[in-house]
């Protein structure tokens, strides 16, 4: 590891070339949403041909070692075989069907079994969806309209949470008022600004806001922001589509013993099939059944067979466990090379989840330097957005981790000199 | 056809019944959305087992002709060979990866050959997906918030359009002033009160208001739309979610020749695979990629490869011909027959998407006892939503779907007497 290594590896991009021009014509701006290239270095493919376990291939025949996971849905690399066999089971008898299958139910059951504040389960198709239902279910639970949000966090792309004002109308934002991740004053603070009563207030598990550094909670934030929620009658909803079963088998928190009302999931319950899920507890169920909420794609069942086997998997074979353990060797074994390297960073989050950024490096000049030699070296990291474990990846996925890691640091140095 | 069915199929619920009490335990309501058989008659399963063509078969094992093709989806009929092959030669290489798959380019240039307005497309997951994010390119573009809508037309299940306003704030829908389908005149007076100017005007290509009759367009309205929204600078946007391909195998208002600005696409065009699309005109293109709008899934390879199989074989297959056949036969079918009963009725819609109704049944009471009968016969219709044609439905369906109904005017006549 403390041989520079010089030679870079040439990959061929023709086909992604093709495909990024064929695609300027027909889509805008060639691309967009969290997927978009654009403002990824060069080294990075847009196109992809297929993914097996934790490895990925482009549309040009290169291999990489996937430490992106398609931006979390893969928990158990893709095409787990027991997660594969039950969507093909349940695609052979029907997936869009005339109503939901059985498996909504089993779903249902296994998700109320699995996380300790659920008393019943909601299914939708995206992450937005889960977050957006579960601020109108506090809504036609407590009669009232505020929701009190961190400032910066991302709660999916409709208009009341979108990242980019464009298109966004102020009423559209009127009802969202805003709080500081562990710091219980602010959210006092905004919850007096909005008269002293809120509908909820929503929260991620850790602080994973993309292009800052990874904060986890304060454990005393948690249980105040629970007590706040008691006092006046708001609503706790937690936002894990993001770290849904990354960080523990059941709810986020579950560790810390604090249980919001309401919890948002999507992404990696069935290993990237497409599923959301609104999850409350009994008090709001009521107000959930209330509500009109739905979509074509909800009751498809391919997806929740694919969550049972999921879910499943994800305790019958340690996933945690697994993610934490090589995570904690990605991160053990870039801190060592960026000290031998004399290059300082900042690597945070939890080990399944992590985030690295270089201090001052507010144009993204040294990540996109480092991101680049990595992707070059067959390596699928990012620079502004946290990365992601699975339990797939091996110890060998990590050592070529490093390997590509280790040219990142020397590409920095030589780019940007020590520190 | 003129002898009374008196003999009533005994068909076994009790698979179904023990699910729906398992749902009720873990599901608010034990069901939620477009697909709750809550307030359906008791005839109706909840629970589906497979799907087979245009044939369904309940969790008890009985078939069904299904003439709502899951609300609209399934358009060439369950597991149609070329669709499944093409999405299952996907699924072998990739679904949900590290970014799209060349499959993405060919959907969009092939909805861009087949849709005369469209330039380009983007992709989403749900129909709400694609008219919110409709709504937010028009604001991007025009600078402005407002947006007109016709009175009661269903445009998705988000705060700003949803059925019910349970847990929905004013401020979702301070932006939407509201029109009259076909009544030009209301159109300019909602303009007037939205002082003059709006950043869209929202139609669907006829009007299929459940609960309601359905509408065609006037030509003459559509024109007068067009013009008045080029006279103001509103973009013109065509609501296809639910029509799109079984009117016609471009846009819905092509054969009238009236092209929107924007057109909103999901339910059909992947044949029951989960798929959204937004298509616009080139001069739209800067705004589109000016907004935020993604989603965990809406680069899932599979559904984008179902979505070029499909509609490629509407038109190989003369899907829209095939459905306008059929859909003719059990419509002229049906009103012989209420007339023979002695029935009267309200069949109104295109013949690929027909609506039935009975007049002054304002709780439904007639329609229920109607389509409970038809169900029990082994034919899925629905009392308040329009039906669904697919291009597998056979003439021996429809004779199948004319034994059923007939019995569902005996019904009918047996308990509310001869009109």
């Amino acid at each position: 590891m403390t041989e520079t290594i010089n030679q870079t590896p040439t990959r061929t991009r023709t086909n992604d070339a093709r495909l990024r021009q064929r695609a300027r014509a027909v889509i805008p701006g060639g691309m967009y949403g969290h997927m978009s290239a654009n403002a990824l270095p060069p080294e990075y493919p847009q196109f992809y041909q297929r993914s097996e376990g934790s490895h990925v291939w482009d549309v040009d025949g290169n291999e990489y070692v996937d430490f992106m996971c398609s931006f979390g849905p893969i928990i158990l690399g893709h095409k787990h075989p027991k997660v594969e066999a039950a969507a093909a089971a349940q695609l052979a008898d029907g997936d869009t069907q005339a109503g939901p299958a059985a498996c909504m139910v089993e779903a249902a059951e296994l998700l109320v079994d699995r996380v300790a504040h659920a008393d019943w389960a909601m299914f939708a198709k995206n992450g937005t969806d889960a977050t957006t239902t579960c601020l109108t279910i506090a809504r036609a639970a407590t009669g009232r309209a505020k929701v009190l949000a961190a400032a910066g966090a991302y709660h999916g792309a409709a208009p009341w949470c979108t990242l980019r004002m464009d298109g966004v109308t102020p009423e559209d934002r009127a009802n969202i008022a805003y709080y500081t991740f562990n710091d219980i004053a602010s959210v006092r603070r905004a919850l007096d600004e909005a008269g002293g009563a809120a509908a909820a207030i929503i929260v991620s598990p850790f602080k994973h806001d993309a292009g800052f550094d990874e904060e986890m909670v304060d454990p005393q934030f948690a249980r105040e922001l629970r007590a706040l929620c008691d006092r006046t009658g708001a609503a706790l909803i937690m936002d894990e589509v993001r770290t849904g079963f990354r960080l523990h088998d059941g709810g986020s928190w579950e560790p810390i013993g604090v249980a919001p009302d309401l919890s948002a999931w999507s992404k990696a319950i069935a290993n990237g099939y497409p599923i959301a899920a609104i999850l409350g507890s009994a008090a709001f169920s009521e107000a959930a059944s209330s509500i009109f909420v739905t979509g074509s794609f909800w009751f498809q069942a391919v997806p929740m067979a694919a969550a049972v086997a999921t879910i499943t998997a994800i305790r019958e074979e340690g996933a945690v466990a697994a993610m934490q353990r090589t995570g904690t060797m990605l991160r053990d074994g870039i801190e060592r090379q960026a000290a031998e390297a004399g290059v300082q960073i900042s690597l945070t989050g939890p080990p399944a989840m992590p985030n690295l950024k270089f201090p001052a490096d507010e144009d993204l000049a040294k990540g996109k330097a480092f991101c680049g030699t990595v992707v070059e070296h067959g390596v699928i990291i990012h620079p502004r957005h946290n990365w992601f474990l699975s339990a797939a990846h091996t110890d060998r996925d990590v050592e070529r981790a490093l390997e590509a890691t280790w040219a990142g640091f020397q590409a920095v140095r030589a780019r940007f000199g020590e520190d």
